[in-house]
């Protein structure tokens, strides 16, 4: 006879393993932080023991949401420049007042641990309001070996402090410091032999990352770092294709990256090697909003080669000041024409697998990790519908409600 | 010696007087649920009694928002036709199953008032969880005496049982209803001669609207209907130009209408109407982008006329199915170009002016409502710049704290 901790009943299940995987009158068991029994509420067993039994009211259960790409930690705002833009001022004469990535590096660089962690704090909870369980977590507003390790570090907090899985990646190829104008290659070259190694070693680092793009790191520079990461054993993944088609796409999946990320000048060889090779999709629809771009990733194409298609928020203070997955699916079905299946997959399954992490979270199966949100939804559609607002209940990680 | 209620200290204010009408390191007292004093806290009196003493933590505090263009009170929701069209399932075909606004209408009719109070709850709680404190609320989904009766009832009672001001709105020119297919002059009579007297009788009706455009009534109707409010004493306002200039704006603005709304094919006459009588302008991003509009409301020569321009969510299940005043200013800034503080001002002053309500709320101002939220912000641009998440700490709705 099974003995369970918990047992929700009387609820609704979008298990994402084929399309939505809806089950309806279901039930989910869990044990020790794992699913150990679903399916319909008609099928259980008929002698179980469940420590507590939860009532789902007839609402909607799905995974729980994972963001794969933010950088969400981070001193100070940049609204003054989004004002001072609005109000007509140029960007050169932004910069030349010190805005720009530089401000943000700089308050980044003066702030202590505790400041970075308070400073992310109504971000982090805007993002498990709306169930969020797992968060992507990128540094590179340090883009020294100090500040970048104390990103990271105020990364791997929120991970023990807050109800939420947390995966960490290094980006100290986020953007040349002030330091190093002009010497881009020099920084690379820090990056590779002395950051990279010495937070690897702290056990700071799931992965890392370069921003490859003209006004970023070149593809050469970008294999160096990957180079770097791989003699470590990391995984890498990449800021491609955002502006121009760099043909980083196809270089990370070379790699056997895990994503490739933004992609709206993604060419037909980027498309192939990230099928051959399985790298994940995973676009960015709020940098889109937010910069007012025209130039759609290629969405159509990457269907038809299969290749897995994740979202996130990108949350950051330049570009997308965003930190709603929600709203992330409801701009991919409106502005890109995703489906709210697509959306819903994105922020689900194939966000787990753009984080490699497929086998023990974003679908719901047994011996998956218990991370789930019950939503006051009528369809799972609703979730890529509405627009503000969000219809989570209960949020649940390694079976414990948060 | 003044003796009031009580008194916050410790904020900054943005009175929104005269721009933000910035008063940093302010306090303001509330007696009677009226401001009875504001200003630098270093200009308080010397002797005063406060009954009650609060520390606002050197947040902002601003009137409360006011979203002065709703269609809150409906049943049902259309996320299935927002995912079949997704799917590539055509219009056409959508309508012919019963989608469209005829499902609304059928979800409606069917529903009691209770059903129609639970229904609208998580849009009513999303909004005043983000700082709405007065709310416009439309009828429209009715059609008949009866449902349109009973949405406004609905809305009343929502004004009743609920820590918000409520207007509320006849539209009963929404849409010819199913039953008068192909007599559309005989629904305007029905309109005008039974449902507006009849609601007008019974303490339900602030104010009177009709959908002017091809796919609605004509501006020779929307007279008749103007002259119905007119008759009754009641003050108008018009969904005008929105799909193409059927000049309803102009004719909104010859009946000394309070506002006309969405615009974006808005005529230089129109503007000129507009400008002459005092007619509020109020743009809906929501519906712009929801609908993928790439006509732009003529912002800057509404800007130049001097029209005074106020924004709202459209909150409504098929064209704009959103409920927060946040992320409308963060899309009127982003997508329509206006700066923070005229967003700011279109869901405070402006909004309240586009409401008839100027001398009560909309600024802060001694003698006005005692509406105002308290933001964890560093700026008040913030309000425009993030998208998603909440920074409203406090709300207080006539001087309680809610
Ligand atoms: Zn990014
Ligand atoms: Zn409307």
């Amino acid at each position: 006879m099974p003995h369970w901790d918990s047992l929700w009943k009387n609820l609704h299940l979008a298990t994402m393993t084929d399309g939505y995987g809806e089950i309806r009158d279901a039930a989910i068991a869990v044990s020790n932080g794992k699913i150990a029994w679903l399916g319909a509420a008609a099928d259980l067993p008929t002698d179980f023991i469940a420590d507590t039994i939860h009532d789902g009211a007839g609402c909607w259960l799905t995974p729980g949401l994972i963001d794969c790409h933010t950088h969400l930690v981070y001193a100070g705002n940049r609204s003054n420049e989004f004002e001072a833009r609005l109000n007509g001022v140029a960007y050169e004469e932004i910069a030349r007042q010190g805005g720009g990535i530089v401000s943000t590096v700089n308050a980044t660089r003066a702030a202590t641990e505790d400041d970075l962690l308070q400073a992310c704090l109504p971000r982090l909870k805007s993002l498990l309001s709306e169930g969020v369980t797992t968060l992507e977590i990128k540094s590179g507003y340090g883009l020294d070996l100090e500040t970048e390790g104390r990103i990271l570090r105020v990364a791997r907090r929120i991970g023990r402090e807050f109800p939420v899985r947390v995966k960490t990646t290094f980006l100290g190829a986020h953007a040349v410091p002030p330091e190093y104008a002009g010497r881009s290659d020099d920084y690379i070259n820090l990056v590779c032999d002395v950051m990279l190694p010495a937070l690897h070693a702290e056990g700071l680092v799931d992965a890392v990352d370069v921003f490859c793009e003209k006004i970023g790191f070149t593809p050469a520079q970008t294999e160096r770092v990957f180079q770097a990461a791989k003699s470590l054993g990391l995984p890498v993944k990449l800021h491609a294709e955002q502006l121009s088609d760099q043909g980083g796409a196809g270089l990370t999946a070379r790699y056997h990256g895990l994503s490739a990320d933004h992609l709206e000048y993604l060419s037909d060889d980027g498309i192939a090697a990230m099928a051959k090779h399985g790298t994940v999709a995973v676009l960015l629809p709020g940098a889109f909003y937010f910069l007012r771009e025209t130039k759609y990733p290629p969405l159509a194409a990457l269907r038809a080669a299969g290749v897995p298609i994740a979202l996130a928020t990108d949350c950051n203070p330049g570009t997308s000041p965003m930190t709603s997955l929600l709203l992330t699916m409801n701009m991919a079905c409106t502005i890109f024409r995703m489906t709210p299946l697509e959306a819903l997959q994105g922020i689900t399954c194939n966000a787990a697998r753009a984080l490699g992490l497929s086998a023990e979270i974003g679908t719901l199966e047994v011996g998956r990790a218990a991370d789930f949100v019950i939503w006051n939804i009528d369809r799972p559609a609703d979730l890529a519908y509405f627009i503000g607002g969000s219809p989570a209940q209960i949020k649940v990680v390694s079976g414990r409600h948060v």
